[in-house]
């Protein structure tokens, strides 16, 4: 197996305990089954808990962005699969600082169903939630059944935003607000050129041809919408973004940020070249671009190809983009 | 081909036009071929500027690091190429804030040839330079030569510390000396999984075994010390540490900041993995670990594996390391 890991069984675990040795003046793991990251400060006082959840190997997503300015607890599961609702209480109970805590996750039916399971849990114990679900990949569903979409990289800019609206000192509802704004601001769609390998499985899931590109591929590797001939990059850049503005349109004088995100095996330099091509085509619109995210914000382990997120800023989501945040996987002091 | 890219000759003019359009408060692309990258702000008067350069396909290396307690510029060659001479003199020539420039770069034939010659023509104008190069891959040849190492991950601590030197306001000598004393303390090794593909050639120029490891590959695909069986995480770790621990000798009560740099396709979950394992490591020896880097820092598009680079920090160097430093790439920031 081309895998750089140990038994298969303590990939999430080794992984974990790599977190808390590297980072662990600012991040612990915590709960029964050890798959609760949160803030080593612990929880603000009077400010909103912020928290998400989700499968491994996405990293930085999910746990990358607990941190200052951003989430304050993340339930870890096993690779691909939901945290447990046990886990996903305890995370949230952690997070209460007294104001409630957001549950702010990707539209996927186990966490869906854990998170809902772990809020009522949690009501019992008169900790107030909300739940914010992230369904920004255009790719998972037509925009008639947009509840149905998958959460993929736009989570990113959900978390910042929210996180910054809690710094301020907004209230429960007001943070979900805020989520909710940037979300309904927010689409991703993305293409796969390979597929990653489970470590406990140790070989590929499913494949793609040599010559061919699969349009709308999951971050599992849940089927795209269609599977083409290769193209190039500039091919790759109006095709994403056609897709994205047929569900998000844009007019001269708006203002977006864009995310170029590389899933895995993608070099930096492709992201650049696609980001380019996005930046002709949106300023020939009549578009600005500010705070450019290209990198890896969330992948599936090596996995080849990108994603592009599109958010739409006005003044307020502007602002709350541009508070500091910073985790040791996360910050936009360089952004 | 399976890269997301145009024309494979526009490569590298397409990446340099993506920077400008996402970084263009920061960055800016000079020179008569367009392959100088320099910080917008221009030279700080009074300041030893710092240059680097190389080829491109290694990202963040080398320009990644052009940006505030860091590089004034770089000289960007074509794939796997040197720059020109030509465009390196231009480089030093912007970069010379009155108090000279050192050429930090990796020993490579080209990149010194060329190098050598733009300092030449610096001297000619009366533009004081000095040069250090970087040689931390222990792999690439014994310690008897150690001066015929290759320059990899490592640089990119000599980077930081010299520019924070730099930025204390130390003289041109005194700015290389910081360099020298990094390097002396610095280490590299790395592991290969899989090759890369040069965006002109369009695939793959050499291959690694689908149950096969080669220990010490350079970034370039240089044939490394050995060919074995693949191996687990912890393997990786220990013999990657042992052979840098055998040229750097470390004792209970050191202090060091390790790197696992990821080559281009290895998960950031496995490079946490590897951490760990050198966090015990290192532990059990009575060694305390600061300042991780654990990401992608110098790359060889997408291939597979990762280095480690180990450096031994006085109250100086740490010092040095901590300094704030900043650019789209790089921000010691969360570290």
């Amino acid at each position: 197996m081309k895998k750089i890991i140990n038994k298969p069984e303590d990939f999430v675990d080794e992984m974990l305990d790599g977190i808390v040795r590297a980072y662990g003046d600012r991040l612990k793991v915590a709960g029964e089954q050890g798959r609760v990251v949160l803030r080593s400060s612990g929880p603000k006082k009077g400010r909103v808990g912020i928290v998400t959840g989700g499968g491994s190997g996405h990293l930085p997503v999910f746990l990358g962005y607990v941190g200052s300015g951003l989430l304050d607890g993340c339930a870890v599961g096993n690779v691909f699969a939901s945290p447990s609702s046990q886990t996903m209480f305890e995370m949230i109970k952690s997070c209460d600082g007294g104001k409630g805590v957001l549950c702010l996750y990707g539209n996927y039916g186990g966490d869906n169903l854990n998170f809902d399971m772990a809020c009522e849990m949690a009501d019992f114990e008169d900790i107030k939630t909300a739940t914010v679900r992230v369904a920004d990949d255009v790719a998972s569903s037509p925009r008639e059944t947009a509840e149905k979409r998958r959460g993929v990289a736009g989570m990113v800019y959900a978390f910042k935003i929210a996180g910054a609206a809690a710094d301020e000192g907004r209230d429960l509802e007001g943070v979900a607000q805020a989520a909710r704004k940037a979300l309904a601001s927010t689409r991703t769609m993305g293409v796969a050129l390979s597929p990653c390998i489970l470590p406990q499985v140790g070989k590929p899931t499913f494949s793609i041809k040599d010559d061919e590109i699969e349009i709308g591929m999951g971050i599992h590797g849940e089927p795209g919408i269609e599977v083409r001939p290769m193209m190039d990059a500039d091919a790759v850049a109006s095709l994403l973004l056609s897709k994205i503005l047929a569900d998000l349109p844009l007019a001269s004088g708006d203002e977006v940020s864009v995310m170029v995100n590389g899933l895995g095996a993608t070099p930096l330099e492709e992201l650049l070249i696609v980001y380019r091509s996005l930046h002709i085509s949106l300023s020939a619109l009549g578009v600005s671009l500010v705070m450019p995210h290209v990198g890896e914000f969330a992948t599936s382990m090596e996995m080849a190809g990108l994603s592009v997120t599109v958010i739409k800023l006005d003044a307020e989501l502007k602002a709350l983009l541009r508070a500091p945040a910073s985790t040791p996987f996360y910050t936009n002091e360089n952004k």
